[in-house]
């Protein structure tokens, strides 16, 4: 397996199934649906994605199934980028390199940009529901639908308190909390709708979910480390801005090298719950690798 | 039936559901909690609540069955509130006579609190999905979510595009979008979800419907005739700005007494579609009365 072509190939699959949204041009909100689909096409790893079509062909490879909720994950995902952007909040200009949404356009556009993409993300959750015609799968949508609902409860209140603890001291439990809820939640949900639309195993379910969950926390924990030593122009964005701020990271908690000793451990730890897939996570093995080793 | 009885009834009984959300008191996110109790419990009529247990009376009167969902669109609308009164679309101070929720606490949490009204809404009826084990009703309440969904968009692409046509002329085609998106959307659905809660039949479904859209139509002339003469204190809020800021509204379009005609015509209709419900409509035909003659 080529990890990077594999990796462009599941980018092409989701960034082929989203720019088939917000293409609406003659209705009385048209300006709002193009900032949407601005945010949804502006780049972005679609990492989201990637983990659930991943997981999913750890069962099957029929990516329809899962395709919704793929597009669904990719609204809601930037809906939180939007709103974080706002000057209300982190107040960034730019994002994967292009102005933010509120700067392309405006700040009305961008909050209701953002409230648009949150709430179309159950639209298309909706319509799958209402489709299918499988009792078990009509099942297996219901609690995902709820599974969802409540990743984005915690994605947000993570959010809110990353928000608050800027410029504080924080606590261990606390930088964890908001990762876990502000980036983790987000990450876990996908693999859990890869396992559970591929019909795992309760067992097989909860392996996948710790390999989520590490992944996760690998996530912030590189990010953390990026904004300390990236580079700029690769990263699209600004370096050192976090320890300016005084903002809670893993990197002002464990120092840069300790951040890193983490990171390896994480990711160890996520390879060794995906044992039981044998070669057919070979994939997932090469994305926890990947997640370490990105430089943006 | 004494009308404001019955009204105030239907107060207390959704007032009371309200007040047993977001009291967690001790979690990291307890302040966010807090500014969407606020916003949720500072008031309001519970238009959208009362037209859903009125209607659902016509059918039964166990309200528990609506319950999940009225409570779910009072968060929706919330959130609604709490966005566009932000800095960046109407920079409002005062709602319900209430400091907004960026005024009480800060802007980066009013964001946050409409995302979490709005995505908490979802969670209400992802729950109420998953608990059902009625086919009959999972099927109702699976077209239900959608209608939500839908009509959720709808109100976000009115209040976009009432945005953006501040202080421009309007047609009066983009005048009707405004409403029927922004307010009419979410007083349609109340009454869809009482009706197919209480297993109206489809012509039933229909008159119903046809009698909330006017409802909804109503509300807003009403609305927009007290924005130009209504009481400041009595209002809760400034009146004369809609015409300062150049705003689209039925009497900028009409003039005053033009659509204090247009509102009659309107309501005297609304009540000619529940004719078939004889007596037990009296409370639905009262509220679109009252809708007309409301001084806040």
């Amino acid at each position: 397996m080529d990890f990077k072509e594999e990796l462009k190939k599941y980018q092409e699959i989701i960034n082929s199934e989203l720019d088939k949204y917000f293409l609406e041009g003659d209705v009385p909100e048209k300006i709002l649906n193009e900032s949407m689909r601005y945010s949804l096409l502006a780049g972005g790893k679609r990492l989201r994605p990637i983990l659930m079509f991943a997981t999913y062909k750890l069962f099957d490879d029929d990516f329809s199934t899962c395709m919704t909720h793929a597009v669904a994950l990719e609204m809601v995902h930037n809906c939180s980028l939007i709103h974080d952007d706002l000057p209300g909040i982190d107040n960034d200009d730019f994002r994967h390199g292009k102005p933010t949404n509120h700067k392309q356009f405006n700040e009305a556009t961008a909050i209701l940009a953002g409230d648009g993409l949150l709430n179309g993300s159950y639209i298309l959750l909706s319509e799958d529901l209402l489709n299918e015609t499988d009792d078990y799968m009509l099942y297996v949508k219901r609690k995902l639908f709820n599974e969802y609902a409540v990743a984005i409860d915690e994605m947000i209140a993570g959010e809110y308190v990353d928000t608050e603890y800027e410029q504080k001291d924080i606590t261990e439990e606390m930088l964890e909390f908001i990762h876990t809820h502000k980036t983790g939640a987000l990450l876990r949900y996908p693999v859990r709708v890869g396992a559970m639309l591929g019909k795992a195993s309760d067992e097989e379910l909860e392996s996948l979910t710790s390999y989520a969950e590490k992944i996760g926390l690998a996530f912030q924990i590189k990010d953390d480390i990026l904004s300390e030593e990236g580079d700029e122009k690769v990263l699209g964005k600004p370096v050192g801005n976090d320890r300016e701020m005084g903002k809670a990271t893993y990197v002002s908690k464990y120092g840069l090298e300790g951040a890193k000793v983490e990171l390896k451990k994480t990711i160890d730890s996520a390879k060794d719950d995906l044992k039981a897939f044998g070669e057919k996570a070979e994939f997932l093995i090469a994305l926890a690798e990947y997640i370490g080793n990105r430089n943006k």
